[in-house]
Parts: C-alpha cells; structure tokens; sequence
C-alpha cells in the first residue's frame, strides 16, 4: 500500500493537482475538467503509475473475476470427471478471452447457498451455476440473483416458468435417439436407468424415452424406469436387478442417463455372465473418454460440454460488459445445443 | 453499496457512536476502546449487519482468494490432464477447507509472467505455480515475488540455488526404481524417452535412470535418451525410430517421463507389429487413468498428485495465516513426496 501512496503524490505533483483529484480522476468519480484529467492521466503515463488494482477495483465495483459455482462431493474428484472437466476447460479458455481470471466456489452440499453474497462482497462480476437443482434452497437463491439484477447463467438445468439465463443441451433429444435406435435394431423391453429428478436434464431425458416408446406404440411402463444418483458404483448397484430383468426376459436393453452409470452397469453384468453387445443393448450418455475405453466399447451421446462452457461465459461476460443501466433490457439467454447418438458394440443389432 | 450505507447507519445509531467508530472497529483500525468496541459488536449482531467483504478486505488487505497459475497450451484441455486434475483437485479440496477460495489464472506461453503484480492488485493472498520452468523470465518473476515476501509455492519445479517453497515428487526414485526393475528382468539396453530439460523433474528422472545403469555396471549412453514434450503425439512420434533399434537390436525397454508418452508410444509400435510386454518393456509415469486401460495395461511410477495438491496448499495457506510481521522468519517448504512403481503387462519378465 504504502508504494501506490508514495507514487500517486508523485502523481499529483507532476500533474500540478491534489492527490484527491488524482484519485477522483483515476477511479472515474465525480466532475472533472477535461483539462485536469488529461494532466492527471498524461503524469500517470509517464511515471508508469500503477494504482492499486483492488481500490480501483473498489472505485468500479469490478472485480475481473468470473465466478463458478461447484458441487463440492466427498469422494469425487470433480476436475477428473469428464462433465465437469469439460464444461470448466470452455468457461476457463473464454474468460480468459475476455480478460477475466476464474474463481472457483466450491459448495459442500449442507452450505447455505449465498450466491448473491458473491455479489454484494464483489468477488465476481458474473457467476456461472454448475449442478444446480430443483429444491428450494436453489430456487430461493437464484431469485434473490434475479431481483438484485446480478448476472448469473445456469448450465444443464432450467427452472420452468423463470426467464433465467440457461445453457443446456438437447437431453431430450438425446434419449429420443437411443431409445429410437434401439426400438429400430428390434430391441422392444428397454429399460431407462435415469438419475435423480433434481436435475432437469433427468426429467428431459425421460420424456425422451417415453416419446420414443409411444411414437413406436410400446407400452410405458413404470418399473421399467430406474434411478441412480449418475455415480458409477450407483450403475453397478443396479446390476443385479437389471440382470435378473434380463434372464426373465423383461428386458432386453439398457439406456442409461449417463456414461458413468452405463459403465458401472455393464461391468456389473460381465461379473454376472451377461455381455453387453450380446445379451443386452446398452447406451450411455456424455459420450467421456471412458466410453470408447470399456469392453466391448459403449455406445453413447455425444453432448458438446466444452462448447457449453464456452457458450455460457461468452453470454454471460457479454452481459456483464453491457452498460449496467441496461441490465434489464438485456436479453434472457436460453441455449439449448443439439447432441447425437454414437453408436459402438455395446448396442449392435439384436440377432434373433 | 447502498444497502452496506443504510445498515452501517444502523448499527452506528444502536451502538450510540458514529459510523466512523463502527467501521474503526470492524476493520481493526486506530485505538477503541474495549467497552466501544463490544457495543459496537454486539450491535452488529442484532442487526446481524454484512459489512462489504471488498471493503473489508481493502481494509485488511486480503483476497480471501489463493491464486492458481496455470499454463494455458493450445489444444490442451488441462482439466482432462490427469497431472492437473488430480493435483487442482487436492489444492481445492484444501483451499475449501480454510476457507479460501480458489483463483485460477491462465497464462498463454507468450503472455509475461507478472506474479507480483497479483499481490500489489490484492488479487491473491498465496499463489501456486504450476507448469513452471526453468527459463530467464520465470526466475526473475519469482525472484521478484521473493523479494517482495509474497506467499508462493512451486509445485513439481525446483530451482536449485533458491529457497522457494516447493512441493515435488521423488521423480528420480521413481526412474531409478523404474530401471532397476528391467534390470533385474533381464533387460539391458534401456531407452529412456525424456521430457524437456526446462523441467527440473526431467532433469530428476534422467538422473534417476543414469544412477541405476551405472549401479549395474550398464553404459551410459548418450543416444539412448530421447526427447519427447510430454505430450501423447510426441510419444507417438517417436515410435518409428524406436521401433528402427527394436529391431536392430539397439533397445528392449524404454522408460517414458510420462504415461502419455507411453501411451502414444505403445500405440505407435502397435502400428508397427511390435508389441509392449513381448517385444519390448514399456514403463510409463503418473500411473494415471489410462495407464489401466492400455493394451497392454501399462507399467508405470505412481506419484500422488492429489496429495502434493493438499500438501502445496495447506502449507502455504499454513503461511498465509502467519503473522505478516513473522513472514520472513517463515521455514523454507521444501517437500519431496515418494513415489513407486506398480508393473503391469506392459514390462512383462523377458523371455530369453
């Protein structure tokens, strides 16, 4: 602190002017002569002053961070899994376009979610909500974000019935897909290993299923539709029912709602005799490294989570450039990206 | 703001002093008194008041963030690095844990590396260097954050000479070890498959390697160390001239720096009809996700990034903590974690 004193006297000096008036110039407050201020900015220039960043940043109320709210879960190595990994590399390469550094907010799942705290204490200029949820601490959270006018973006979750800045993908789509592909190969019991209603892309991805299945004239059949919590033990749990369903011969196919559980799921069939690709169809969803990497390699959706990233906080740091006068106006963004089906042995044509 | 003006009022009124002595006391500035200050205290817990963390933080000088520089490459999706994900998640996971939050700062291989200018900005509080190299322009910015006693920690770089805070891996145990198993196999004509020496765990594995061949008697040979950049394409460059003194008998083994050298090389030599594990030993390092999935499974030296992410962060925010008076009487951090090889299929016993 006391360099940035030492050097804004100099400042004042050169310039002819008080260090008041120095730093009413510099942080852009109140009437000026434009004279005055050239003086000011020109003996800044050529003593290379530098004030300090965090009081203009003060002055400015900016911060030049983008912050990103994480689920923070025990035993989960977020930056190692393929969805978060992802989305964060496009969020981090497109701030750093636009000459903003990322904070990351880890929230451990019994934190109180103070969003807009991050605003009120100006560590972000603009926040992006990873794993958000449909349960009232969310939705109480996201409103206040709304009514303070506070620029914020949700990924892969909308909340219906509220004009929130939303980047998704086409879940729907994806699972009408699978579910299409299956029903076309001559699969006709196919089950839907689904994860938690929480998360709007889970209901998204059932109504997929469940167009599909109408659209082919198939019964819809509640216990045909499972739920696991996305995690690849939660797949693997589900194994030994799944494989029951498979040898009574009620079912005959496995779409689930992401790789991680499809993976968990078909190693828990290997270890009891069933062979995806061959006694069963399975598809997953994200289409991770992991997919081409398991025996025999699954099939899955691709779901473009860096471009995601990149959409979210292009959109969102073109917000927080606008004039703040004209928050209001701006625009509500709501993205949904197309995803496509990949198929792989793991769900090649039924042979009957 | 506004909402912070009206509030302080409000406690100023139900302590009966001025707003000036309540924003004295929260920010722990000048002489109050103890009776003042109590009143003031409890006051602003009836009122349960949030002053502005940014100016609470102008007042006490902190971030409340720890900054992360990381390098930005072209092409590189660094979350997708196993080296990066495990080592930002263990740093994560610790910054939580003491409350900070975590900045990450990219920084393209042509951008200047102005470290200090993130503590005179009040940007950080501590910082941690990733990717950090052995050139001209990184030891003057470091040098520079040490004569300013800023908090820093290097992880996985030592510069020999200096007495920086580093957090590394026992890298030449792990290549020692790595070539002294071949050895013991059989093995004679070791390939060692380098990364760039700007790298001072290069520097480390070489010399691991160097001290096992000459404890068994073995030539040092220059030709017998390449040089990749750590990447999976250079590894599979280099799998044509490799597989050239496979066949000429110049090579059995190659010990790569890293598991996505190895990985590109055991894909390339697959290419060529030879395979790890039966033409040639193949060991990798990091043992990362896909040192497992390979074909053969491949051998490799296990480092526990996570924990040296733990380690970098809870010693320097251990640091942070101290008084600012103290810091120069701060032991210098210099911490070497151990390392071991695991073998899988990929370095196979030969068969001669």
């Amino acid at each position: 602190m006391e360099e940035g004193l030492i050097r804004r006297s100099e400042v004042a000096k050169l310039a002819g002017v008080s260090e008041a008036t120095v730093s009413r110039v510099l942080n852009g407050v109140g009437p000026i002569k434009e004279e005055t201020r050239d003086r000011v900015l020109e003996a800044a220039r050529q003593l290379n002053y530098v004030p300090s960043a965090l009081a203009q940043r003060f002055a400015r109320s900016r911060s030049g961070n983008l912050g990103v709210i994480l689920p923070l879960l025990p035993k989960v190595n977020l930056f190692s899994t393929f969805y978060f990994s992802e989305i964060l590399s496009g969020i981090g390469v497109t701030a750093k376009e636009h000459g903003y550094d990322l904070l990351l907010l880890f929230r451990k799942p019994e934190e109180p979610r103070d969003y807009a705290n991050l605003f009120k204490s100006q560590k972000v200029d603009g926040c992006i909500i990873l794993g958000a949820q449909n349960v009232p601490g969310e939705r109480a959270a996201l409103k206040e974000l709304q009514e303070g006018n506070y620029p914020f973006c949700l990924v892969n979750q909308r909340f219906d019935g509220e004009s929130y800045n939303t980047i998704d993908a086409d879940q729907r789509m994806g699972s009408h897909e699978a579910a299409r592909s299956l029903i076309r190969q001559g699969y006709r019991r196919i089950l839907f290993l689904n994860g938690p209603a929480v998360y709007s892309n889970s209901v998204d991805r059932l109504k997929g299923y469940h167009q599909a299945l109408e659209e082919a004239g198939l019964p819809i059949t509640p216990s045909m539709v499972l739920v696991g919590n996305y995690s690849r033990t939660s797949g693997y749990q589900h194994a030994e029912a799944i494989a029951g369903m498979i040898r009574g011969g009620l079912a005959d196919a496995v779409i689930a709602a992401n790789d991680r559980m499809a993976i968990g799921l078909l190693q828990g069939l290997k270890e009891r005799g069933l062979r995806a690709g061959e006694d069963v169809a399975i598809i997953g969803c994200d289409d991770s490294d992991g997919a081409k990497l398991t025996d025999p390699p699954l099939s899955s959706i691709v779901v473009p989570f860096y471009q995601i990233g990149c959409e979210a906080a292009s959109k969102l740091l073109g917000a927080v450039a606008a004039d703040p006068q004209d928050k209001k106006l701006q625009p509500v963004i709501q993205v949904k990206l197309p995803v496509r089906l990949v198929e792989r042995a793991s769900s090649s044509v039924i042979s009957t």
